[in-house]
């Protein structure tokens, strides 16, 4: 049993002209309209597979194919929102794989004990509500649902307001329910399944991830008139951040990354001299000690860079999720799939974090990875060859025919 | 003769409602709908005060008091735009001191053998629409119509479209024209003159301004599984660029002064790698040659920063004004009124741009500085007391007197 890489290929490019970008990159900000037709799209597509789909009170979209027994459901899936101009890989391939895996189990008829499902999760990215997975986590019970109702995106609007919006606000609870297994495909991002030639990576589990905010308070005056000696500019004080980051990364070394991504600067105009800067510091590492470490030595940084230009400052550490490692059993039908499907597999980490992590919390899950060319992600130029998604998505069939159809 | 202080009080306090910020500053950029009812209320009193009004092509406005003969007149003006979150003193302090000249000349029925003019100039300040002092560099015939129609603000609303809009597309050529002598009193913005608790400035020129645009391009990646050694961030390029701006400044030292006040960040969420910056540089000294010297070296600094992170860079040196010096004759009959008016004055230089810069082009000019509380501006705690803006009044008024009735 193989899939359509044809009818597959199909679908990619036709669900990634939902949102597409000038340069063949994607921006479908969550809970946007272009979020809201891709979400019809893949709806429709759903229901001319067989499935019964049902929304619930976050927007999680499930399409269902009966088992023969009433036994806890396999669930595949991933989401369909993008970061602002980035690629049509990150997400989308993974529900679209899972269609395709379920499109392929009714070309054959196949009858499995369990069912099988297709999930869509809501705002994955974090990109325009924080935290990042937040869906997920509402359904793993580790975010409230009045707390994730409540974001706001960057203009202030609710994300409840933008769910009943688009029409994805569901009547069913977001909550966790027994669970045969999750499988989520995905694609790397990172360069090492490329640089090794591999078309599907097993991944053992998720690197633990921190997410700060950092503010800093100067004094916001002309930039003209203002002697040096007197000044106290946020942006200084911020920039000495930014480099210090750097370097704790570097001289921690190992697995551990560290970035500011998100700067705003105010007033932020040629002439005043920056009175408020708002950055972000994300810190990655397979150990939850090794983070500990370096949010440490973040914290000095910020202290000694305001201290220094006379500013002050307020750090937030809000976000954090610990290391995932995936569920033995299923990690080995992966493995086991993947040898069958002919891919060139190995086992390996995700630095990225995926609803995944929210998962294995309250199901046995597992990812299939496959290569992103270059190790790029989250930018219009994201790509995987056809041939490895083919060896993804027929790993992905097979572990979920797999285990949906043992006991 | 002595201006009413009473009258330019309940002034200063009714414009600066309009478009007044919760903390008690002013938000009221360029053209805005705010801007607009500003300019109307000042057009109302310019009217009440006998003055015949006229708008150019810049959206400049100009009330004119008749002298007894045919002469180029004096002009006192300044500008009632703002910078966000800015403050109630700078630019709409000259206009409104301007303004109660005209009335004090008007209470004691003084006739003038030159006509005596009020300007206020648009888009001082460059927050919105850039550069800075765009309207009567126009006039001073350094900057084309043409181009000054196209600039565009952030959301790219083009100025002229805006002039339009609300309704100050005048009629009148924006073109130098013969004047007896171009006056304005505005806010030091610097601490000298607190610090010495003197109560006015006799300004003898402005140090010469230099703005720099540099646009950094890095590789827009996810802040996860990219390792440390395949980034090529470009906000950690541009952090050292910060720092080195701040260095070079401190390193040549004297009078330079050097901010980064603009910076902005894509795709600026936690997640992602920045993949591109721009950032602006405002280098400001009394010498040319210094100014020169230090723009060689953020050139290197640029260059430097962005090799060592494997990003690329464009820099462009964009606005660049010498210094002015003002017209000694000019300068001296300020020096005579202060001391006339019982001010507690001192000469100085200004760190900060202004229309008379472009004015003293075109007419023999002159300005008048007040002190600035903690030399604080371009911010919401900018604060002048009263006492001190009505020894500037006196002076403005004294010196625009003298200069009107001789030949």
């Amino acid at each position: 049993m193989r899939i359509d890489r044809r009818r597959l290929e199909a679908s990619i490019e036709e669900l990634g002209r939902i949102g597409e970008t000038n340069k063949g990159g994607l921006t479908r900000l969550a809970l946007s309209d272009d979020d809201r037709r891709a979400r019809d799209r893949m709806v429709a597509w759903m229901r001319e597979a067989g499935l019964s789909v049902r929304i619930d009170r976050m927007g999680n979209i499930f399409g269902e194919r009966a088992g023969t027994e009433a036994l806890p459901p396999v669930m595949m899936g991933s989401h369909i929102d993008s970061v602002p101009t980035g690629g049509k890989y990150d997400g989308q391939l993974g529900v679209l794989c899972a269609l395709e895996a379920i499109r392929t189990l009714n070309d054959h008829e196949v009858q499995t004990r369990h069912p099988v499902m297709l999930v869509i999760f809501t705002n994955e990215e974090g990109a325009r509500f924080q935290p990042a997975e937040l869906a997920s986590g509402v359904m793993a019970g580790k975010i409230a649902l009045e707390d994730a109702y409540n974001t706001r995106d960057k203009d202030g609007i609710r994300l409840v307001d933008e769910l009943e919006r688009i029409g994805y606000l569901g009547p069913e609870p977001c909550v966790a329910r027994p669970l045969r297994a999750y499988l989520e495909l995905h694609i790397e991002q990172g360069p090492y399944l490329e640089e090794e030639g591999r078309s599907v990576g097993v991944v053992e589990g998720i690197v633990a991830i921190s997410w700060s905010r950092v503010t800093i308070h100067g004094v916001q005056d002309h930039a003209g008139p203002t002697p040096m000696r007197t000044r106290h500019d946020a942006l200084v004080a911020a920039a000495q951040i930014v480099t210090g980051v750097r370097r704790i990364a570097t001289e921690i070394g190992g697995d551990l990354v560290a970035t500011v991504g998100h700067l705003t600067v105010s007033p932020n105009i040629t002439n005043a001299i920056p009175g408020k800067v708002a950055l972000s510091i994300d810190v990655r590492d397979p150990l939850d000690a090794t983070i500990d470490r370096a949010l440490a030595l973040v914290e000095r940084v910020v202290h000694e860079a305001c201290a220094r230009e006379g500013v002050t400052s307020e750090v937030e550490h809000y976000w954090r999720v610990p290391y995932t490692r995936f569920d033995g059993a299923v990690v080995d039908a992966i493995e086991r799939a993947a040898r069958a499907a002919g891919a060139r597999y190995r086992r390996i980490r995700s630095g990225a974090g995926h609803d995944a992590q929210y998962m294995a919390m309250i199901a046995p899950a597992g990812m299939i990875f496959v290569p992103s060319r270059g190790g790029r992600s989250h930018c219009e130029e994201e790509f995987t060859p056809i041939g490895d998604i083919e060896d993804g998505a027929n790993t992905l069939l097979l572990t979920a025919a797999g285990l949906a159809r043992g006991k």
